[in-house]
């Protein structure tokens, strides 16, 4: 699991008071932008190096309870799927302050072409993710997923 | 359903060379303020008057086709479920010029009152929503799904 | 002057209970989009056909009164000043419901190649442009500023 | 001078492949933030202890150079000015790896009620910015400007 921080911006926030929904999109990527980078493999050089875009092609989010301007959040990634062309990685959004959970949730990223056709996963990048996997998968005793 | 419109700012667009995934939440929201405003139920009155909140409590996303910069996008908005507090909306983002679905997706959202406590949806707003609700089922042969 | 309208949404609010400040600038963008695809020059085909992007290079607003969730707005937009590589444009964002004056500013743009290096506006680009801002003029009695 | 930290968010890049120039008045609010929690009155506290709101009147950008994606930037925000009612807060956004300037500017910042009207800064938060003021002009050598 990668584990990094952020703070709620003014500019997150709506008039209901709290973080406004779709900003946990944002905090989701801000985590696997990190995790990228943390696994040497920095998603800039990934699409400027392999010339491939990894999209997002599905998201799931449950709220559990509301984020405040200025409150510091821990965002938790870990990659939890892989196939040939594209893997799950799942987020939790936690207050750093009384590690209250308050949004988790998953998204799935499919490697593609500058023009949008699905391609396999670079192998340099698929190795990395999939070990990845298994050091995380070791950690909570469920078996490998990675099938084609 | 409801059909609104809108357009791609540059500002939605992300170094991909297509719309960010996490405005597709922006725009269902779009969806459902035209709606409630359309049913005579405007979001803004919903808060100042009834002093309650329709919070977002999980949303689900698939994405199918990038939207580009500057497209003319159709917003497709309906209520599917309801419950006594909660009720889920359906949205599709649809490429105006040629119809081709980009995205479609759900989000439940939970009447709560300003501080959090979830509380039964009004009943004037309730009732529209179920008449809505009705309405579509109408069209679509399936049954009505208003339970506690 | 060129004219456009767009709503206030949710995602655009903050805790204030206003939109927040920086959706001005997006909504200056909405504006200069229209304009120039009014004008027979869509930015998309711009940035695609000539091979050059508009940066914006300064801008300034003044914020005269708070714009509210799904208040309607209007965007007046119109070119000020030209110069070889670069042109002003001038925002207004206006209630639409009683014409209240909500923010007034300007942004200069300067056309610049891919990698950053400044460039004569096309031709054609400029034609249009210049051609807009003489009928501005035209209007307000000042001289035309189309220098180097 | 107070100085933080951001990285650019993938989210904040738009398909010219550069940081949207919107984002900047995003990266001088996350500065103000930072500054008012280190000098102890955490603007989350301000709104809701003082009951008043810090808003901006005006906004001055001037943009040096592209931020790019997952670039770390610098925030250096100051305060340069101070009336009874609003303060102005100068901004410096600067590339961590190279101290190249990207962007510099200001905003006044104004302290109104919750329904909008001018109200003095309250003492408290006016003798902090005051000091923070005269600190900054002690090595800068310029005089304090503290007016009516």
């Amino acid at each position: 699991m990668h584990v990094c921080t952020t703070r709620v911006r003014y500019a997150e926030t709506d008039q209901g008071g709290v973080a406004y929904h779709a900003n946990y999109l944002n905090w989701f990527e801000v985590g696997r932008t990190d995790m990228l980078r943390t696994l040497g493999h920095p998603y800039a050089r990934i699409e400027r190096d392999l010339d491939i875009l990894l999209t997002v092609t599905e998201a799931h989010l449950s709220y559990r309870s509301p984020a405040l301007y200025d409150e510091l959040l821990r965002i938790e990634t870990r990659i939890t799927e892989m196939r040939k062309v594209r893997f799950r990685v799942a987020a939790r959004i936690v207050r750093a302050e009384d590690e209250g959970l308050l949004c988790d949730g998953s998204v799935w990223l499919a490697s593609v072409t500058r023009d949008g056709r699905p391609i396999p996963l670079p192998e340099s990048l698929a190795g990395v993710l999939s070990a990845e996997l298994q050091s995380e998968e070791g950690k909570t005793g469920t078996e490998a997923v990675v099938t084609g």
